[in-house]
């Protein structure tokens, strides 16, 4: 994993915006030391690289008002909601101008009747289902953190409830943004379905920040399901859960959560949450529908575990029980963590055709062995998406260049394998050298798109391209 | 509704082009002045502007060779698939070349296991569903006609069962397609999901031949369910119906297709296909599930219908029942057709907040009986998706004036409500007028877009934009 490069500054632009914005935006203005860190990457290996100043921004005219400036005199801007990103994209290669959106964390408006809600960019997911929980709606996509709905859209987020849901591609509905040259504009109509020109939503939705900055977004709520089951099961090997999970998704089995845990994780999470699951790998799976559906879903999975070893199947519908089975899943990085006090976690993030899964999650078991590695895997399983997640003493040159080329290694047999280095966490700077392996000239369609919208290159540069 | 205007005509080039094209492709290529007439526009009252020759193309490559001999003389190229779309979308108003690829009809590769497969653009729906049904897999989109695959992706096509299954966009995984100038890319991996880049293929699906050429596409699949039960309902007012639909989305019930019919189209198929449904508003339904589940969902549909005035609910699982039930909403358009003999559909497609339904349905009947207009609707109400079909008499320029003013009244009507013009035809040549108003500056983007990967605009021109 190349570590990304520090890109050429405008420091006469930067100088002159900085000006302007103190002037603007006074208080809600910072370039102190300690704020610009918290603004750049923190949460991975990648080294920080810190923005040249914070605007705190209220509206989606402040944040255009905050581009105008950066466009006048050239300087990069690099959109902000929690800073849970994985792959660098809050820092600043080439310094710039943070745009923080987290205080502008208004639900605008929730049509109940259509199942949808307005949102700005800083509503969390969490805030957003605490404020739709008395309407009996809830916002499905659940990435792990509680990150922004504008920064989950940005890096075309999902997560567990990816399977049943889809994820912020499928469940985004339209987006405000302000662009390159700080205009606002509404890429859809609030209909469910619309065939009127482009699809900019989607063009939107994984765009890390380099199209435009996301200062709305119109989601698709669900109503909260009559009834939810939780359940785990345990299996023998790593390949009898994989291969149950294929046949679950073969079957059409409406799963709405279907996780993977192997079993350093299992392991790891008895340790953390104090549980006494088997110490072998383990599906946590979630159903929602009518009382009857949830139970005649958890029979049919119970039937398909069965046929590949499955045991302790145990499924259950009490709210205590069930927070208390996903809780060890939510844990789950932490308790990684504890398994090597003191050492980074570089997080992979590969997806692959459902009936590679089994192929894909073994491999990569046994290349982390093989390489001296520990890696606990986890998957949203049901999608073919895993994360290996690389436990690195970082003061340990040799196990840190090991650890560069295990990710290389899975990105790239994932890619072999018809699948793609990155299901949910985004290109960033991080996986920068696969997105060319990966999509060959589609990337030159990409830069040709980057190059009309943003002419300039002042949104979010340093990312997605190399 | 502008007609269509003819664009500048690049002669020479053209006159070079069909000489080049006549050499590489001899029997293939053909400037018949019939074979050219079918290659334009015919099914809807937008005049049929014919190209100056036509290509069959054998495969990708071919494509890539065309679209190559066009660019180097600057001659549109317009993709054909079976030409079922709705607004002047094949019609070439600056003449050039029709790439016709219905002879590009082979199922590359079906993952059965993956829930996915690769066809190229010329096979169509329903040869897909034949090539699947013997392993229990079925590509549910259904937009009424035998749409090619290729064509469907390129107008983000949906229809019946896009309530259960989204439509295009959320049913095609990856594209393959030939750039303007010739070059052949792929937008995405075969993964279920993934976060690598720009959204290209959602970016191509909907861009009717604007951005590219379609060659090969990679659908998502389903599996035929255990148990599919069909019903219908009668309601006293038109808005009853719609206020069923809402409660029926609002609720959550999973229903695979909900079509609506006004008492005008039950009279006409009635009519045309020999039944005895009662001439008031009709909704149908389909369910799929496990046979439980379709029990439930068919009783849970029964209450809620209940509760809004519904009659003559019955459900049914035999397929022959089915298959009557839903001849009838397949026959609407001939039966409709049947109503004024010697007269044209005029197709109206917008699409709104499903709250909003019965009032932009009920608004729109009586817009069309103030504007003395025969205008029977039919909708895909579970989206919010209805059509008004206009029987226009051609010969009557008041009446054709008048049904030009219904259609404008209509999609700025969807447009107030927070809608879109057009729910699944597309833009086309017939709604251009109409995208500005419902997206402003958004359109802006759309053409900055085409200009960066189409910069002397040979693909499709005329469509869209105006």
């Amino acid at each position: 994993m190349a570590q990304p490069e520090a890109l050429t500054r405008n420091e006469d632009g930067i100088a002159a915006a900085l000006g302007v914005l103190k002037q603007q935006f006074g208080e809600r203005f910072s370039t102190g030391a300690s704020i610009c860190e918290q603004h750049a990457h923190t949460t991975t290996w990648i080294p920080n690289q810190p923005p040249d100043g914070v605007v705190f921004a209220h509206s989606a005219q402040e944040v255009a008002d905050v581009v105008k400036v950066c466009a006048a005199h050239k300087v990069p801007v690099i959109p902000f909601g929690t800073g849970t990103s994985l792959e660098g994209h809050t820092n600043a290669p080439a310094g710039g101008i943070s745009i923080d959106v987290s205080h502008m964390d208004k639900v605008v408006e929730v049509n109940a009747s259509d199942l949808d809600c307005r949102v700005q960019p800083g509503v969390t997911r969490m805030a957003l289902n605490t404020h739709l929980r008395d309407q009996g709606l809830f916002f499905p996509i659940d990435p792990g953190a509680d990150a922004s709905i504008g920064g989950m859209a940005a890096t075309r987020a999902s997560g567990t409830n990816a399977v049943r849901y889809g994820t912020m591609k499928d469940n985004v509905i339209s987006v405000e943004v302000v662009t390159a040259n700080g205009e606002i504009i509404r890429t859809a109509s609030r209909a469910r379905k619309s065939s009127a020109g482009y699809d900019l939503t989607r063009l939107m939705v994984g765009s890390e920040g380099t199209l435009g900055i996301i200062t709305e977004v119109t989601l698709r709520l669900q109503g909260i399901p009559e009834a939810i089951s939780a359940a785990s099961c345990s299996f023998p090997t790593i390949e009898a859960a994989c291969e149950t999970v294929m046949a679950v998704i073969q079957y059409g089995l409406p799963v709405a959560r279907i996780e993977l845990l192997d079993a350093l994780v299992v392991k790891a999470v008895n340790g953390y949450s104090k549980l006494t699951l088997p110490e072998t790998p383990l599906l946590l799976l979630e159903f929602h529908g009518s009382d009857a559906g949830v139970v005649e879903q958890a029979e049919t999975f119970g039937a398909l575990a069965e046929e590949f070893g499955g045991t302790g199947y145990a499924a259950t519908t009490t709210a205590e029980e069930r927070t208390k089975l996903w809780q060890a899943r939510h844990d789950a990085y932490w308790a990684m963590l504890a398994l090597r006090p003191g050492c980074k976690a570089v997080a992979t993030d590969v997806c692959v055709p459902i009936s590679k899964l089994a192929e894909a999650v073994g491999a990569a078991a046994a290349k982390a062995l093989e390489m001296d590695l520990i890696a606990p895997i986890v998957g949203h399983a049901g999608d073919g998406n895993f994360h290996a997640s690389v436990l690195v003493d970082m003061q340990d040159v040799a196990e840190v260049a090991r650890a560069e080329a295990f990710v290389s290694w899975l990105n790239d047999m994932a890619i072999a394998l018809g699948g793609t280095c990155t299901g949910e966490h985004g290109i960033g700077q991080g996986k920068r050298p696969y997105l060319r392996r990966e999509l060959g000239g589609a990337v030159d369609m990409m830069m040709a798109v980057k190059q009309a919208l943003d002419p300039d290159g002042i949104l979010n540069p340093g990312k997605i391209f190399i």
